[in-house]
């Protein structure tokens, strides 16, 4: 047995891990990224942290750049892994996806292909480019996971959970994003800067009575008194899940929440209006041509620095309302993360942490013969009991809390 | 007679028009700049507004880059001017004043040579690159007027009037700048953004009881109850004339203080903790190497652009505090400056403008001989009265308010 594992940021550095404390079912591991010296790093950590459980399997560093379609079908071919797993950013899904058909290997990944933000590329038309691989995977007679992250992921696995154990009807799903933890800078973001100022930069999408709804960021806000963190200001945002949820489950109304602070709001205001997450290149007297949102990037501390002293905990779920029995019923599906345990296991936050355990826990499924139907599946279509029955023993509880209606 | 101005900003838009309308003093005005566009786009703007007093004298453009030493002595031997008016940026100062010794050229300039930011450029030594050519100065027997503007500059003068006049002995003088103006953009800055950014982020320093007392920027605020443009929050700030005060008047105390908005600090705050305002090169993941305090200069909005549609006053002056016949007296001597009144006028708002009249008020009190001895000089060691007569007609009123002790 052996997987591939591709991209060796926040999350793959999570999932490296939790693949090597469950090798003795993946077998061989291998780690490729454009920077060797990323999967180098995180291998160094595994041994580190004595993650590798059956220490006669092996865990190896690859160097390779997914838009090389050859060599990456190459790389695909000499690992000959049972499953690929891409944890890479989203504008490399389309690239392994093809290069899984072509080499008939498993797929398994936790975000959308889109920015969420620039026009044909939004919430609504966030999966076109996935779903456009369906037949593909059929043909070629393997699996494709999509989204197994935990939002998109866990999170659409307590709405298909809800909805099959907890309501007979339901009215909304809300799904609720809070990282009320402190990395101790003024101003940081907790994964890629890029991919991270254009999810928040765009018009956010919910669906509602069969119809999509497009909104300026931060224009829909509302308190929500979260289990253990306490009440937080969370806002209507573009998020991958809303398709998958608005495509699999029947509810009147999809939206996602994420909690900004009004430090954070602040930050990314000025940014904005200065423009400095425009991707529009400006020249300098210098003569130098550059896009200011690299810029930024470059200036910004890199996400994986913040891990080591991050403190407090993350909280996220599916807030689900609607009818059981006749009568109304409100729940709160989620799951509590904290950032310094997660240091403490895996040397990484918490927001890593929730990802990348998801998608191990989906990866297992596969190899357990669970989630391992020929065909490109959202989570939202595969057992949640499966998966929740498994992911606290890889390392995320989850709890059901009853609200009042 | 002919004057050769160097540089073509916003300061150098006003200094060309006054230049202009007062031609039949100067005779024929060379404008020279890195950018000839910039120039030429001056003379259009300045035959559009018929201020070309004397149109049979020349009024033409040159490319000069003043660190080519050479070049820069060919322009002044073949202008051969009267003059130079240096409307540059700090860094030019000591180049074109070499170049004038060289060339036994009177030279004047409205700014210092130091970033007032840097280890080694902050107020205490912002004079020293220039006063380094006193003797040179003496030598080549031509005069040399520093800082002639109008922070620095005419506050200095109503500083000098104000000791001539109406003290017999003086506590305390602040500089006291305030922009009362809207250019109807989030966020711009009035002037060159780079100058603008290190100005704000350097330490502010005041002199007091003979000693220079250094603190961060933004940790010194007051609120002072300005004429017509009514209280406004100022902060203590590093600025060029506390130096040149502290060398040439007696006083207890000497401070600058600038007016600054919350939402202008807001961006201010931000753009220095996320580490835009850094002169120090950071690589892109596209591996372009690039200054990010260029990078702001380049997105943020030309501040020429601004003049158009900018509507309120300035309101900049000298609050001086001492005694007059053994009575403690209190008198703030100021000018307010209206940005649209300036746009009618030479295409530009009021805080060009009210650097550019001095200068030219203190041209022409070089060409009346009345500003005009051999030797390198501030504007505190020569006559206010000759300065404050003439600078009305020019274009800025002063008034002096007496306030209660």
């Amino acid at each position: 047995m052996s997987v591939l594992q591709i991209g060796a940021g926040g999350v793959g550095w999570v999932i490296a891990h939790k693949c090597a404390q469950n090798n003795d079912v993946f077998g061989d591991i291998t780690i490729a990224s454009r920077t060797i010296a990323k999967c180098d790093k995180i291998i160094t950590s595994v041994h580190n942290r004595d993650n590798l459980k059956d220490k006669s399997r092996s865990l190896v560093s690859r160097q390779i750049n997914v838009d090389n379609k050859e060599a990456l079908i190459a790389l695909i071919e000499e690992v000959n892994p049972d499953l690929v797993i891409n944890a890479g950013p989203p504008w490399v899904n389309v690239a392994i996806m093809a290069a899984c058909v072509a080499t008939k290997t498993a797929y398994l990944d936790t975000s959308v292909a889109t920015d969420l933000c620039s026009e044909g590329q939004q919430v609504p038309e966030a999966y076109d480019p996935q779903w456009a691989f369906r037949e593909d995977f059929e043909k070629a007679g393997i699996t494709g996971i999509l989204g197994a992250g935990f939002d998109p992921g866990v999170v659409s696995v307590f709405a298909t959970y809800a909805y099959k154990h907890l309501f007979d009807e339901i009215d909304s799903i809300d799904v609720m994003d809070v990282n009320a933890g402190d990395h101790g800078q003024r101003f940081a973001t907790n994964f890629d800067p890029e991919t991270n100022m254009l999810e928040i930069l765009g018009d956010s999408f919910y669906y509602e009575n069969k119809e999509w709804h497009q909104v300026p960021c931060h224009s829909r806000v509302m308190e929500f008194d979260f289990p253990v963190v306490g009440p937080q200001k969370v806002y209507s945002m573009a998020h991958d899940e809303v398709r998958s949820l608005a495509e699999f489950i029947p509810a009147k109304r999809i939206e996602f929440w994420m909690g900004f602070s009004d430090s954070y709001l602040n930050y990314f205001n000025v940014m904005r209006d200065i423009g400095l997450l425009s991707q529009v290149p400006v020249t300098t007297t210098d003569g130098i041509t550059v896009e200011p949102l690299k810029v930024l990037k470059a200036i910004l501390p890199d996400p994986t620095s913040l891990a080591a002293g991050y403190t407090g905990k993350t909280c996220i779920g599916t807030w689900v309302r609607g009818t059981k029995g006749g009568k109304p019923r409100s729940v709160f599906v989620y799951n509590i993360c904290d950032h310094e345990e997660a240091y403490k296991e895996v040397e990484h936050q918490a927001i890593s942490y929730t990802t990348g355990v998801p998608a191990i826990t989906a990866a297992l499924l596969y190899f357990q013969g669970k989630w391992s139907d020929v065909g490109l599946f959202n989570v939202e279509q595969l057992n949640p009991d499966d998966f929740l029955d498994l992911m606290p023993r890889i390392g995320l509880k989850w709890e059901v809390q009853e609200l009042e209606c």
